[in-house]
């Protein structure tokens, strides 16, 4: 009766419509074909389909088996249906790869099997208060992602069913579902929220499957029909114009997912929206936008991140393969060939494809402004980049807070260099789905040390974290990000934050500056503190590697190991050593993988530095023992911290050699002028190099400021203002 | 005049002679005809060419740059005639593959400088006392090392020159050299040394060249001629039956350069000595032994030795060169094709063309006892594997001291698994060649830390290393290898040390045990002690990885770090966890990589489990930071130590998944019979693996042991004695 009613709906309206109404329309009757003809010439197509065929076929030889939803997440019966909607929607598609009718076979047994079931299930018996919770799930997102997966399946092997059976299917099964997850629950659907977007997509490609345009255009409007919510209004702001994603990219990573697959899906039926056009590209950008945020193939671990987090994602191998369809962009194939992965969908076999065909060109990692919020205006990731992919690459996070999963870190900043990580962030405190871990979730260290200012390459005052580790309070305040320069040799992305703490504004600027006499390019980093009291100032740097030498006298704790302090973090370092308060520029230099690094640092006001570890009070052993360079300023109100981080030299245990292990650089001084800062680095080879920054950004205005008895000018927001080495008469030997 | 006394030599005793007696000889010229046709078909001969011509072009470039001696190592006489030696014979070698006459030019002006000066100097100025110093270097270990390079130089570019230039250079610097590192020092020349190998090396290399059968003789035979020193004893005297050299692989990687370059010299100019099968071939095992003293391409970090040290060093590509021209092994060219590097000579052209010609197989890594001690009756490394090159490797260290470079670790172990470090040997305390690091020398906490035994996973008693740290005492009494079965489901190393410590006793027996049950192969411990008086004994297991569960009750110090004690290297760790006494067996688990290992340990007595870092009293930062766990009984004299270490589950961070992260060993228990233990494992399926190990290794010996109301009976040093699951009905549910 319902199939009746079908084929009323003006199917027209769909391009890839068929004649059949039960032939699948996700992927299209000629697409499969295609596959099945073309797939076995690609081997990453091969190989994928090899090991989706081992996993369906292990799930075969288990026999159907849909238990009545009872356990939470990770629990048997929660971990079953997963297992499921991966076998329907992995039969689905081996049907059509292989023409073998016993995948059908096993797909339509398994949605019968939910069909009869469906209808009977009450609200999940491990719902929790503050979640709605689904029926197959104790949460509804999952119920939205079982959905996605399984209509994938469905459709492919829809025209295999007698008319009974596809009633069946779709009136006790995919019909309530879609109704659940859409009518029945308001507060998840009519949402602009990532959890929202998988229950659009459920919904938005039922719709699809089913002809039932009503339900697509729930998927693409929100509940109203008015496009307050749903899908377009998702893509409209849950992205920043550059493409950025609020909670940053480990979570940009997660919500990539729905909105690729079902844009894809709209594609497919509706090309005349162009969707992937919309709001100039923006879910392309999406894809690029994650890529440029990962270094060697891991994503910047800004916010609650895995560190082992990869470009090779499940997610971001549908974003890429969805992308590369859309773009033929020959880059985004290294990206594929990194990740040793394709969809078996038509956008993966373009890609595997192209790849055998050696298509593949090198992606272009390149300095960038990622802005955050829905118009750009809510800070901004800069990326500073020099010498490529596993060359110099500097992300700077002046964005804002990224709701929960938003650590108090504005205008923190992380290196790396030569394939290594060099200035880090420690990402958040968790081992995921392991179970003697508290069962895998957030650590509660990640509350108290992970997300906490010390824990980053950011400034404490008084010994708290930004927004008192509020997020709300972290929500309502973004950074602005003043400029950002990203080619040449002078590169520079500079913030300005106000409202972190009360009465206190501080700016950064953080240059990559090359130099003739400097084999690596050097970072300097010049931060300003304008304060309305008297305070205690920290300055952490969180390092990887080991210390080579340290330029500064200090008390060491040899024998026994004090901790640093009682909260916000600091709970957490031990102190290995400690020196005097002292005006006088320092070095610190540490040994990571081949290369030496040294950070040479000063401050307007004396300074102590503290070197410090992480791990103390952490009676679980939840966290990884991390060193740090503290710099501590007492009894300043305005301040200034400036340093230079110079990578030098080679280590080679193979062949037993070392070579430029000395720093390059002589001397590091600064000066302030009324309204602006130089830092100058004298190098050993005589020259100078100067950097000066304005307080205010404007290209127009004009600033001075005398150094050392020599002056700088320039116009404009910062200005790079080297001098050559003095002639030899005038140098002393 | 010389020249013509050279023709009267007995010149036919060389096969290679060539008519001309100015040819080359070390290469023929017929060989390096050879190189220049055939080397530009072979990528890797061709990649290693173009970078020598780099080389050498820039030592080109800088002149003829000979200063007078004066620096000591690391200075900049020193170096530079390092790079002269260097350059010299890359110049010989380019002129030959090249037929660019300015490559010879300039190798024969670097030579007549250094026949102008080498006549005046006298004894080195930077001499040191307990060291006989060279001409051109401090010590006259690098005299000799650079004759070695620079008469390969010499003699491909020797019938370019006239008579009167081969005078100069034959009579002013090679003969006086030669002379200098032979008859004028004999203490240092006749001797049983690897630093007598680079000066027999030299010498004799240079009579080949200068057809002067005198000197070669001297090099074979030592001075007196009558075999008792000289290269022919070295062979016979340094290696082990098996290939292993008593300073453990690190150290013979370093004497292994000498041997094989000039080993490779009498093959080609006196093949009816048939060098390389001398002592059933120990200079080819030798290489052998070397590859299989790995994992992953970096040696087992046995007494002194960097963890980066790995087969791509020089001194292992000439070692797997050589040897794949004497024995065309095609699993030898897989370890070539990992190095990416063959020497610029015949047999890296044969290695070159063979891997062009896609004949390498992987390099069989296996199960191998390498014994120790010219007559192999000084212990041994035993390494156990399963799984292939990057499965499970276990390598047990029984050896004897390794001299002034050993550690005191008698029956230690380390372990490999899945491509990670699991159980870890500190290694060397020491980076070499960084300036900052104390001139790149061994640093004081290479003898406070690094060499004691507490540092290892070995046996100490009353916190006091074996041998109280003193080599010389350790050099006099090795450890016995009582047994070793390397293939099948039961592996075992079995070792007694007598004497490391007074009046105390101990054996280990450590196994790898495959079950049908496990997927993965576990590690079984027994270590068994018997001491004269009550004691401490502590056991240390250093392992590698981030702790997931600690699986027994114990105090924390999170908020101050005590120091575990004052000398013997404990004063370089604090402790974490301490738990009270108890005999019940514990367990700890850790990740590392993507896999899980959970120990699980008990002993015959009650003892404490202590948890401990390296890094404790380092005021240099000298010492890496990695974690321990030690086993620690008080007040016993008898003890047993027993345990089992098993690999399970995996972690995907990239998926986010977890699978197995739970230990499929429900118990472990253990019991004493009269002159046997055995140790059983319950696996969580209900099934049992039972390990007997008797006290003494005879095949023909009857045991007999009751554990937990079970006999077990067998014959021989040790047995498996596994047990089926008890039938369902007399399982507890």
């Amino acid at each position: 009766m319902l199939m009746a009613c079908m084929v009323l709906l003006p199917a027209a309206a769909y391009a890839a419509s068929a004649s059949d109404d039960a032939a699948p329309v996700l992927v299209t009757p000629a697409e499969y074909a295609a596959m099945k003809r073309e797939g076995p010439q690609a081997p990453l197509f091969v190989a994928e389909q090899r090991n989706l065929e081992r996993t369906v076929r292990k799930a075969m030889a288990a026999g159907i088996v849909v238990p009545l939803p009872k356990d939470p997440g990770g629990g048997y019966t929660h971990e079953q249906h997963k297992r499921n909607y991966m076998a329907i929607q992995g039969a689905g598609t081996l049907y059509r790869l292989t023409g073998d009718r016993a995948y059908a076979d096993y797909a339509r047994d398994m949605l019968l099997a939910y069909a009869r079931m469906y209808p009977k299930l009450g609200p999940h018996p491990a719902q929790r208060d503050n979640q709605i919770p689904g029926r197959l799930f104790w949460q509804i997102l999952n119920d939205s992602v079982w959905l996605v997966y399984s209509i994938q399946g469905y459709d492919a092997i829809r025209d295999t069913l007698t008319p009974a059976q596809r009633a069946t299917i779709d009136n006790d099964l995919l019909r309530p579902m879609a109704r659940y997850l859409s009518d029945d629950t308001p507060k998840n659907f009519d949402q602009i929220h990532n959890h929202a977007t998988w229950a659009v997509a459920a919904v938005g490609m039922t719709g699809y499957v089913l002809r039932d345009h009503a339900l697509v255009d729930k998927a693409l409007l929100g509940l109203s029909g008015k496009g307050q919510y749903g899908f377009l209004a998702q893509i409209d702001q849950l992205f920043s114009p550059d493409g950025y994603y609020e909670e940053g990219p480990y979570y940009q990573r997660y919500a990539l997912g729905p909105f690729v697959i079902f844009a894809g899906a709209i594609q497919h039926n509706e090309p005349k929206r162009k969707i992937f056009q919309r709001r100039g590209g923006v879910l392309l950008k999406a894809v690029d936008a994650l890529i440029q945020s990962s270094y060697d193939g891991y994503l910047f671990p800004f916010n609650d991140s895995l560190l082992d987090k990869g470009l090779d994602s499940e997610e971001i191998v549908t974003g890429v393969d969805v992308a590369y369809a859309q773009t033929q962009a020959p880059e985004l194939l290294s990206i594929a060939k990194w990740q040793k992965r394709v969809m078996l969908t038509p956008e993966g076999l373009q890609v595997a494809r192209a790849l055998a065909a050696g298509k593949e060109r090198p992606f272009a990692f390149r300095s960038i402004l990622l802005r955050d919020g829905a118009n750009g205006d809510r800070g901004a990731i800069a990326v500073l980049r020099s010498g490529g992919e596993r060359g110099l690459a500097l992300a700077m996070k002046n964005t804002s807070q990224g709701m929960g999963h938003g650590h108090f870190d504005r205008l923190s900043w992380v290196l790396y260099d030569h394939g290594e990580r060099v200035v880090t962030d420690y990402g958040s405190a968790r081992f995921i789905n392991v179970e003697a871990k508290q069962g895998g979730i957030y650590l509660p260290e990640n509350t108290s040390w992970a997300k906490q200012t010390v824990a980053h390459n950011a400034l404490a005052v008084n010994e708290r974290s930004q927004f008192d580790g509020e997020w709300r309070k972290g929500e309502a305040t973004p950074p602005q990000q003043l400029l950002f320069a990203g080619e040449g040799d002078t590169q520079i992305a500079f913030a300005r934050m106000d409202g972190a703490y009360p009465g206190v504004v501080f700016d950064r600027a953080l240059a990559v500056l090359k130099h003739a006499d400097l084999p690596q390019p050097v970072v300097v980093d010049l931060l300003r503190v304008h304060g309305s009291k008297v305070a205690r100032y920290d300055l952490p740097l969180h390092f990887n590697g080991q210390i080579m030498a340290v330029g500064f006298d200090a008390t060491r704790h040899v024998a026994d190991r004090p901790v640093l302090g009682g909260k916000a973090g600091y709970q957490h370092l031990w102190v290995d050593a400690e020196s005097a308060a002292s005006a006088d520029p320092r070095t610190l230099t540490w040994l990571i993988g081949t290369r030496f690094y040294t950070y040479r640092f000063g401050a307007s006001a004396p300074t102590r530095a503290l070197l410090v570890e992480s791990g103390a009070n952490d009676p679980d052993f939840n966290l990884r023992h991390e060193p740090a360079l503290i710099q501590r300023m007492d009894g300043a109100t305005d301040a200034t911290f400036f340093g230079v981080l110079e990578p030098h030299g080679e280590y080679n245990g193979t062949a037993e050699y070392v070579h430029g292990a000395d720093s390059r650089i002589q001397a590091l001084r600064h000066a302030r002028g009324s309204d602006a800062d130089v830092i100058a680095l004298t190098l050993t080879s005589g020259a100078t190099i100067a950097l000066g920054v304005a307080d205010d950004p404007s290209p127009t205005r004009k600033h001075h400021v005398v150094l050392d008895g020599t002056s700088y000018d320039w116009t404009g927001g910062h200005a790079r203002l080297d001098r050559a080495a003095p002639a030899q008469g005038g140098r002393k030997p």
